[in-house]
C-alpha cells in the first residue's frame, strides 16, 4: 500500500483526493498497488469541502508535520508559494525519505536543483507534472516519451489567463483591460493579474522545461519575461491579416552558441499549430532531432486538469516508475551558457504611429534598408489617429541587435510619432 | 548494460540504430544504464544501408534466431506483418524472457493480449508505442500521464497518408484518384493503398487504443472502418462552408451501454483543435473525467519519428519503468460489450442530388420530417451537373438507426437521383 499525505486542501488538493477516491480501483489495476490517503494537512478541520475524508486519517494543522508521519509515503504538496510552508516541507520530507510529488512551479523554478539533490541523495522521487501546463503530461511526454531525442527547441503557450485574454480581445475585439476585468470576474485571472500578464507564471514554467530539455540546472535568474499588456486589438488584427495569431509563449532554445529562455508575445504563422491553441488551453511544442516536432494541447489550470497531472505522479510512484526531476541526474547536469536576448535571429513585427503627411511610408522603408534590415511586408493602414497614420511592418530575419538599432533610427525620425512597438515573430 | 538485437533494417530499423549511437550519451543520462546493439537480423549483410554496425555484432538471416541469442535483452521487432516472421520471433522471444519492442501495429491489433500474457507470464515487457501514431507518446500518454483519469473517449487522425489527401483535395482542390496518384509518387502512399485509404491502417491502432483507454482485450474483429475514396472535393468544400473539416477518424467511446470503436471520414467542427490538424501528422484527442480533453499531435509516421517511439520504449526497459502493456493485467480486463454502429447518436451530414424541378428542397425537408429528424442546415446549392442539383443537409443529433430509415425513405423519392452520401458529424 503507498500511502498518501496532503498538504493543502484547496482547489487541486480537493481534485486529488477525488481522483483518489473515485478512480480507486483503476488506480490499483493500472499500478498493482493500493493508494491510500493516510493524512492531511488543512486550516480548519471542520469546514466543508465537499469531499468526505476517513475519519482514522491523520489531520495536521502546520503541514510541516507531514514530513515526520511515519504512515506517510509520499507527500503530495499542493499549498504554493516559492518558500516558507511549501520549501519547508518539501524538503524536511524529501530529507526523512519521502517522496514529494507537487503542483508548486515557484518552488522548482527557484529551489528544484537544490530539492532534487535531496530527492537523489535519499532515493525517493521529486514529481511535478502538476507545474507545467496542468493537465498536460509534458513533463513526461519530455523525459520519457521522447527519450531519444536531442531537444533544439521547447516553446510553449503555458497561461491559460493570458491565452484566454488574446483570444477574447481578437473574437470580441474588446481591450486587453476590458477583457482583463472579465477574466478576474469569471475567475480566470487573480485580483492581482501581474504573475500571468506579466509572463513570470509561463517563466516559471519554461525554467523547468528548459532544465529537463537541456540537462541543465533550472535557473530562473537567467529567464526574461514581457507580458502582454501592451498588446492592442489592433496588433491582434494586423497580425491576423499578414498570417498570424499572437500568443504569449515560453520558449527555450539550445544552440551550439548557448541556451536562451524568454518568455515573450509572439506573431505565430497561422500554419503553427500553436497559432490555433485558443482560450484558456495550453500547448507545449517540443523540436527533437528524431520526432520532429511534436505537439501536447489541453487544459493548463484547475482542480481536474491540475489533479490529474498530481494523480499520474502519484501513479509512478506506485509502479515504480522512476526517472531523475529533472531527466538526468543533477551531478550530469551541464552548466549551461545562456545567449543575451538581443542575440536573437528572426524577424520582427513593428508598429509605429506617424505624421499623415506625404513620402513617409517611403521615408520608413528606407530607414529599415540603411539598418540592412529588409522587409516581409509593411502595409500603411488607414485606421487613424487625429492626423496619424499607423505604419505596420514585419521583418525578415535579423539580429535583434541589428533590429534595435534600426528601431532607434527610425523613433528619431521627425514624423514618427511615440516609441515604434515591436512583437517578435516566431516560427 | 541493456543489450539489443534489432529485428530488421528498414526505414525504421535504421532510424533505431541512428538514434541509439548518435544519442547514445544522452539515452544513458536519461535512463542510468548503457544502451547496446548486440545483434541484428536482416538479409544481405553486404548491402550499404547507410549506417555502420560493429563488427562484433551478431547477424542473423533469419530473425526468429534473435530469440535464443543469450547476448540479446530486448528484441526491437520493425519487420512488420501480422502473422510469420514477426508473430514467431515476438512470441518466441517474450518466452525466452526478452523484453520485445514492437512498431508493428497489425500484429498487436490481432495477437496483443495473447503476447501480452506470454510477456506477463515471463516478467519481461511488451511495448509499442510506435504502433499508434508514430512519434507521438500518446500509449504513454494514456497508461501513464493520464493515469488518474476514467477514459471516456478517444479520436484520432492515425493515418498520415488519408489527411494528406484530405487536405490536399482541400488546399488545391484537386481529386481524391489524382492526390493519391501524386501520394504514391512522393512515397506517402503504398503502391497497393487499400490499407491505408480504407480505414484498415487506423482500425489497427484504434483497436490499441480501445483497449488501453478501458481495459478489455484488443479486439479487431469488432472494429468498423470506412475509408475516403468516396469524398469528394465538393463535400470539403461543403464542410468548410458549414464550419467543418473532414478527417479520418478512429474513435472508440465507453458508456453505461458499452463500447463502440469504429473508422470513418467525419465532419469535425473548426472549433476542435483536430479539425486543424494538417498533412502528414497525426493527432490523438483523449476525454478523461479529471484532465477534460487532452491532444497530442505529431508526425504519425517516417524513420525518425517511428525510431523516436521505439527508443522510447528502450529507454523505459533500461531505466526499469514498467507498466502494462495495455495498460492494466490482462486477468483484470473486462470484457467488453461492443456496440453496433446504428446504435451510433450523433448528426449527419447528407449529399443528394436531385432533378432541378420546384418544390423539390420542401420535399425533402418534409421527408427528414416524417422521419423526426430536425435539421441544422439544409442547402441548395448552385453547382449543377446536367439537369440535377446538390443539395446539402446537416442533422441534429438522432440515432443512426432512425437516420438510415430516414435515408431510405429519401433515396425512394422521385426527384432524388442515386444515393444520398453521408458523413457521421463529431464534436
Amino acid at each position: 500500500m503507498l500511502k498518501i499525505g496532503i498538504a493543502g486542501l484547496g482547489t487541486v488538493g480537493k481534485g486529488v483526493v477525488k481522483i483518489l477516491q473515485n478512480n480507486a480501483e483503476l488506480l490499483t489495476q493500472r499500478t498493482n498497488e493500493q493508494i491510500q490517503i493516510t493524512a492531511v494537512s488543512a486550516r480548519d478541520k471542520s469546514r466543508d469541502r465537499g469531499i468526505t475524508l476517513d475519519s482514522s486519517i491523520n489531520w495536521y494543522e502546520d503541514a510541516v508535520e507531514l514530513a515526520n508521519d511515519n504512515d506517510v509515503d509520499v507527500v503530495v504538496e499542493v499549498i504554493g508559494g516559492d518558500s516558507g510552508v511549501a520549501y519547508d516541507l518539501c524538503k524536511a520530507a524529501l530529507s526523512n525519505g519521502k517522496h514529494v510529488v507537487t503542483a508548486n512551479k515557484a518552488l522548482i523554478a527557484k529551489h528544484g536543483t537544490e530539492l532534487a539533490k535531496i530527492a537523489e541523495k535519499s532515493g525517493v522521487a521529486l514529481a511535478f507534472e502538476a507545474a507545467v501546463a496542468g493537465g498536460i503530461p509534458i513533463i513526461k511526454g519530455l523525459k520519457e516519451g521522447l527519450a531519444g531525442n536531442k531537444i533544439s527547441r521547447v516553446a510553449g503557450i503555458m497561461n491559460g489567463t493570458c491565452n484566454y485574454i488574446l483570444t477574447t480581445m481578437r473574437d470580441a475585439g474588446r481591450t486587453f483591460d476590458d477583457v482583463l476585468k472579465e477574466a478576474q470576474k469569471l475567475g480566470y485571472a487573480e485580483a492581482d493579474p501581474t504573475f500571468d500578464v506579466d509572463g513570470i507564471d509561463t517563466a516559471h514554467k519554461l525554467v523547468i522545461l528548459t532544465s529537463i530539455a537541456f540537462g541543465t540546472p533550472v535557473n530562473f535568474d537567467k529567464v526574461t519575461a514581457e507580458g502582454i499588456r501592451e498588446i492592442t486589438i489592433d496588433d491582434i488584427r494586423y497580425a491576423a491579416d499578414l498570417g498570424y495569431a499572437i500568443k504569449l509563449l515560453g520558449i527555450c532554445e539550445e544552440t551550439k552558441d548557448g541556451i536562451s529562455q524568454n518568455v515573450y508575445p509572439a506573431m505565430v504563422p497561422l500554419s503553427n499549430p500553436i497559432a490555433g491553441v485558443d482560450g484558456v488551453n495550453n500547448a507545449v511544442q517540443v523540436h527533437g532531432d528524431a520526432v520532429g516536432s511534436a505537439m501536447f494541447e489541453g487544459p493548463g489550470a484547475g482542480e481536474g486538469p491540475t489533479a490529474s497531472a498530481v494523480v499520474a505522479d502519484i501513479a509512478d510512484i506506485a509502479a515504480k516508475r522512476f526517472s531523475h526531476p529533472f531527466g538526468i541526474a543533477t551531478s550530469a547536469q551541464k552548466k549551461a551558457k545562456f545567449l543575451a536576448p538581443e542575440t536573437r535571429h528572426g524577424a520582427y513585427y513593428v508598429r509605429l504611429q506617424v505624421k499623415d503627411e506625404s513620402g513617409v511610408l517611403a521615408s520608413i522603408t528606407k530607414a529599415f534598408e540603411k539598418s540592412d534590415i529588409s522587409l516581409e511586408a509593411i502595409i500603411q493602414k488607414p485606421h487613424q489617429h487625429d492626423d496619424k497614420v499607423t505604419i505596420v511592418a514585419v521583418t525578415h530575419d535579423v539580429l535583434e541587435k541589428t533590429f534595435d538599432k534600426a528601431m532607434e533610427r527610425i523613433t528619431s525620425l521627425p514624423h514618427v510619432v511615440g516609441k515604434p512597438f515591436t512583437i517578435r515573430v516566431e516560427g
